[in-house]
């Protein structure tokens, strides 16, 4: 594996540093073939929003804190392009929520389950936090979804009232609604169908909603009406004007 | 490499094809590290502009066909991605312009250079063509850029009039715009710095672009008078629509 050699001050270093831990990440066997051209997509997604947190995301990302505070069973999700670029503040965030974390990919094998659960495991580790991971054993499977990608666990997913689950597919998030979850998704697609069907969408990279995130779960946020097409529309109206 | 099972009724059955083209095109080193990322933020745009044509793209896919055949040195110009998705067509298409097709790499290694013109040459020989392939002995330098990716050959791109160089780099096309060739970039996102910078743009998918300038070399075609940022505002427009 080489060596990552940006320059900090480089315009695109973030960028760069985040396509070099996907490289790490599909070196170790954590993602599928399809992991590199989704996060391609988000990209150029990103590139239309400005790569920068939105007011209107940062307004959705203090309402995610608010209801997984509020939660009676919250349950943090990951994928594979979440767990490596995001693995850290998504531990720190579900220490502070006292919540576990279920790692449940789309394309599920053994092996990538087992080099996600792996590598999370080590970055719990060394960050000294006692999050509970689950994934290995599903147990239950999501109503309505055939095959490897209706897997899950009864304690995590299975038994959650709030689910915050960054990059999800349009098919899993309509699943989750269906069994009357409170669905938070993280998408940089503002017309993509999760983010069209989800409870609560964050048009937002999944880093900077990371860091966000975590410093509102730092102290109690207050429960807040809202309009999630507003979410929607806002980023919408955001990305229309770099074309017009 | 796993089959490829897509069924051709499948809406993204299209997409998909592409997708597993990419994946062997990997696996047998044609591409950069970076050429799946780069795909996947084509996919987005292409998403973006509906997955079809638009008209503005098709005529400007005429007057390219106008102005390849209208040229003294025209050049088509193939990178890694462009190989993998359209090596057929792009044959086909210097076999009608009667020009060498260069391979030219943007990350340029021997290994990859290698690849690629053993699997353009394979393909020229399945189809029957008698196409020059030019790529693996650069003999000269294109000014202003530093590095392997300055290299090219003098016979190819070097005397060129009129180059046809898909999916290119920013720096590069501005590079060749210098030298004061006719630079014919497809992009599909229409504010990239190629896109912007191109003598001539065409925004839309590879493959749809080579199919349909196969069928205009097919017969001539009359030049006319153009306005590239028409092409430019046309696509911008297109995509806003569907945002609002």
């Amino acid at each position: 594996m080489r060596e990552f050699e940006a320059d900090p001050s480089h315009p695109r270093y973030h960028s760069l540093w985040l396509r070099h831990k996907l490289e790490l990440a599909q070196h170790a066997g954590m993602l599928a073939n399809s992991a590199m051209i989704a996060h391609g997509r988000g990209e150029a997604f990103d590139y239309l929003l400005g790569e920068k947190t939105t007011d209107s995301a940062r307004h959705a990302t203090k309402i995610a804190a608010a209801k997984l505070q509020d939660a009676t069973k919250p349950i943090i999700c990951l994928n594979g392009n979440t767990t490596a670029l995001a693995a850290d503040t998504m531990l720190q965030i579900a220490e502070h929520l006292q919540c576990p974390i279920e790692i449940n990919i789309f394309y599920r094998t053994n092996e990538r389950m087992k080099a996600l659960i792996n590598y999370l495991s080590e970055r719990k580790e060394e960050l000294g936090l006692g999050v509970e991971i689950l994934g290995d054993s599903p147990d239950y499977s999501i109503p309505g979804l055939k095959g490897p990608r209706a897997s899950c666990c009864w304690n995590g997913i299975g038994e959650s009232d709030v689910v915050f689950v960054p990059l999800e597919d349009g098919d899993r998030c309509e699943a989750l609604r269906k069994m009357g979850k409170f669905v938070i998704v993280v998408d940089l697609n503002p017309l993509s169908r999760s983010a069209q069907k989800a409870s609560l969408t964050i048009i937002d990279e999944i880093t900077r909603v990371g860091n966000n995130l975590l410093e509102f779960v730092n102290s109690p946020i207050e429960l807040e009406d809202y309009q999630n097409e507003l979410f929607i529309e806002g980023a919408l109206s955001h990305i229309a004007r770099r074309f017009l």
